[in-house]
C-alpha cells in the first residue's frame, strides 16, 4: 500500500453500489460465465457439462490454466507431469498427524487450508508478481495435484488409519477415490466422480472465487490465494453441503411421507436443502447432469431422489407459484457421491478438489493485471475526534 | 450458496465501477476511517494517534471490539482475559517445530498463516454465523492473543531456540518482546513497540480488511477469515516491508552520499521506499508519532534517518513539484523497531500482530450484517458454445 505510485491515485469519490456488490462487475474474465436465464454455464468457449461428458478432468484443467484443451500429445504430457506433483514433501507429511488431530468441530476445510497453507510455505512459493507466468502456474499445479493427497491423508488418518500414497499411473479422479479408501475404485464409479469433478470447478464469480482474486491482486503467493478461498468456501452461506440433500432423503425415509414432510417444511418456511439456485432461474444443468449419471447406476436411492424432486417441485409450484425452484447441484452430487461411495463428510472436501483448479485459474487472470483490489467503507460512527478520556 | 432464498434475489443488471474498485463503498463502518486531506485517522471516535500516545494496547483493543474504552477494572479484566490466552493447545505446539522448518522461502507470514489455521481448528471455531457475538468475539480474543507467541515460537524455531513460554503479568507488547528475546524488554523499548503497534491496529479500508470480512460474509469461522488477511498483507502490493526503509538507509550509508543516491534514484523513475501514501496528501501521522519516538531515543541512526527524510523532500519537491511525498509509516517505524531491538524479518510480522486486531473487530462488524459479499465478473473470451472438439 505505501508507495509513490500512490501520488497519483484516483479520485475519492464514494460510489455507492448494491448490497454484498451483488452484481458489480470487479473484472473481465475469459474463463467463464453462468447464464442463469438459459441454464448454461462455460468454460472458456465450451460447454462446462459437454466438457465433462466428453472429456477427462487434466483436459479440462488443462483448458482452465493453459487457455486452451490439449491435443492428445500434450493432454498426456499434462496429465503425466501433475500425477508427478501428487506425492508430499517430508516435512508436510510429518506435520500431517498433528494438523488431522486438530481438526476436530471445524471440519476437514479447515485441515485442508492448514495443510494447504504449509505446502506452499514447504514448495517455496513467491508472490505471484515476484515471478513469471510459467512458475505461477507450476505453483498452481503443484497445489492443486496434491489436495486430493491431502484431504485423504487427513481423512485417514483422523480414523486411525495410516495415508495411502498416491499413484501416478491413474487418472485425478481414479486416484483421489483409491486414495481414500485403498482399493482401486471400478471405472464406473471413477469416471461418475470425475464428471462431477469436472462440472464443479467453475461456476461464476462466486465468493471464494472472488477471495482467491483480492489476495492475488495484492501479488501475494499462491497458496495464499487458494488458502483465503478454502476459507471462503467453508461458509454456510457459500460451500453449500452436498450432504445435507442427502440428510433430507434420509429424514423423510420413505415414499409415503414424502408429502407431508415437505408440506409442513415449505409453510413452516424452512429451506428444502438441495433445492433453489442464486443464479439458475431454470433447471441447474449440473444437476441434470448428475441426475443422468446416478440413473446410469439404478436402485433404490436414485428412484427415492428422483420422486422426492418430482413432488417438491410439485410442492413448490402449489404452494408458492411463480417461483422457480428446482434442484441445484447439491441435491444430485450427493446422490453420486453417495452412490460412488464417498463418505458424507468428504462431499464439501471433494468440491474443493475440483474447484481448486478453478481458483487457480482466476489466480493466474488476477496476476496478469496487477492492480491492487481495494474498495472503500462508509465511517457512521460517533464524529471524531473526541478527546481520548483519561485511563483509569 | 444455493439455496431457497435465492429465489427473490435481486436484478443482475451489470453496474460498471472503478478498476480494483477504487473509491466504491461496500459497506457502512462504526470502527474508524481515514482521512488522508487532513492527515488525520481515528478508530470509533478518537484520535488513533491520542490512543496510542495515551493508552496501552489493551485498552485501544477492547475499544475495537467491544466499541468502548474501558474504565480501570474492566480494562484490568480485559487484559487479564487475554493474557490468559497466550498460550498454545498442546497438538499446535507439537506441529509448531514441521511449520518452522517448512517456513523458508515463503517467509515468516507463510508460517502464521499456517499456524494460525491450525490454532483455529484446533480451538473448535465455527462458522460465526452459526455462533453468537460473544462466542465469535471470543474466538477473536483467542486469535489474537496467540499471535505473538506463534509468530516469536517460528521465530525461535526456525533459529534452532526453544520458544519461550508467554507470560501473563506482562502487557501484550511487553510479553511479546520477552517470548522474542528470553529477556524482559526495558520499559522505553516495551511502550514504543506499544505505540508502534497501537498505531498499526487498523487504518481504512485495506485489501486484507477487506478479504477477513469477504470470507466472514460467508459465515466462515474467524481462523478462516484471519488466514486469509494475512494471506492478502503477505502480497508486496500491500502489506509493505518496514524493513525496506531501512535497507535504503543502509544503502545509502552516509550523509555525503544522500543526494547523489536519491537523485539517481528519482531520476531513474523508481520508488523510494518508506516515502508516498495511497491516502495520505500532508505528512502520514504515523510517521509524525514514530519519528518523535524514535528522537527520544537519539543516537545515530536516528539523525541520519532525519537527515535523510529532510533531503528526500528537498529533491522530490525539486524534481517532483507539485507532488504532496512525505514519509510513510513505513520509514519511521523501521526506525523505531530497529531501536527496540527487532530483527528485521520480524517486521511485517509484528505490523500483523497489531493488525489481528483490527480484522478481528472488521469479522465481528461484518458478521452482524449476515449478507454474502459476491460481486460480478464480466465474460469477454470467444462466444460460446463451441463444440467441444473430440478427444485424441
Amino acid at each position: 500500500m505505501p508507495n509513490n505510485r500512490a501520488a497519483t491515485a484516483p479520485s475519492i469519490t464514494p460510489v455507492d453500489v448494491p448490497r454484498g456488490l451483488s452484481g458489480v462487475v470487479v473484472t473481465d474474465t475469459a474463463l467463464g460465465d453462468v447464464r442463469g436465464r438459459e441454464g448454461f454455464y462455460h468454460y472458456r468457449q465450451y460447454s462446462a457439462v459437454e466438457l465433462a461428458q466428453t472429456r477427462g478432468f487434466e483436459d479440462v484443467w488443462h483448458l482452465l490454466v493453459h487457455g486452451e484443451l490439449p491435443d492428445a500429445a500434450r493432454g498426456a504430457a499434462f496429465a503425466a507431469r501433475t500425477a508427478a506433483l501428487r506425492g508430499l514433501p517430508d516435512e508436510v507429511r510429518a506435520a500431517l498427524p498433528a494438523i488431522a488431530a486438530a481438526t476436530g468441530p471445524s471440519g476437514p476445510l479447515a485441515g485442508l487450508r492448514t495443510a494447504l497453507s504449509l505446502l506452499g510455505a514447504s514448495l517455496g512459493f513467491r508472490p505471484v508478481y515476484d515471478i513469471d507466468v510459467d512458475r505461477r502456474r507450476a505453483d498452481t499445479l503443484a497445489a492443486c495435484a496434491a489436495v486430493p493427497t491431502l484431504l485423504t491423508a487427513l481423512y485417514r488418518l483422523g480414523r486411525g488409519l495410516e495415508p495411502v500414497e498416491p499413484r501416478d499411473d491413474l487418472p485425478y479422479a481414479a486416484n483421489y477415490l483409491y486414495m481414500l479408501t485403498g482399493s482401486e475404485p471400478d471405472p464406473a464409479r471413477a469416471r461418475a466422480v470425475e464428471q462431477y469433478l469436472i462440472s464443479t470447478i467453475d461456476h461464476g464469480f462466486n465468493a471464494s472465487t472472488f477471495t482467491a482474486r483480492v489476495i492475488a491482486s495484492t501479488g501475494a503467493d499462491v497458496a495464499a490465494c487458494l488458502v483465503g478461498a478454502v476459507g471462503a468456501l467453508s461458509g454456510p452461506l457459500h460451500g453449500g453441503a452436498p450432504s445435507r440433500a442427502l440428510d433430507t432423503l434420509d429424514a423423510i425415509g420413505t415414499s409415503d411421507r414424502i408429502d407431508s414432510w415437505i408440506r409442513e417444511r415449505v409453510l413452516a418456511g424452512d429451506r428444502i436443502m438441495g433445492f433453489g439456485h442464486a443464479v439458475y432461474r431454470t433447471e441447474d444443468p449440473r444437476s441434470r447432469m448428475l441426475r443422468g449419471i446416478a440413473q446410469q447406476f439404478g436402485g433404490s436411492l436414485v428412484a427415492f431422489a428422483v420422486e422426492v424432486e418430482h413432488r417438491v417441485e410439485a410442492i413448490l409450484a402449489e404452494l408458492k407459484p411463480g417461483r422457480e425452484l428446482h434442484t441445484n447441484v447439491e441435491f444430485y452430487a450427493g446422490v453420486v457421491m453417495e452412490l460412488c461411495g464417498l463418505p458424507r463428510e468428504m462431499f464439501t472436501p471433494t468440491f474443493a478438489a475440483a474447484r481448486v483448479v478453478g481458483w487457480s485459474a482466476n489466480i493466474l487472470e488476477q496476476a496478469e493485471d496487477p492492480k491492487i483490489i481495494r474498495p472503500a467503507a462508509r465511517y457512521v460512527g460517533p464524529v471524531p475526534p473526541v478527546a481520548v478520556p483519561v485511563a483509569g
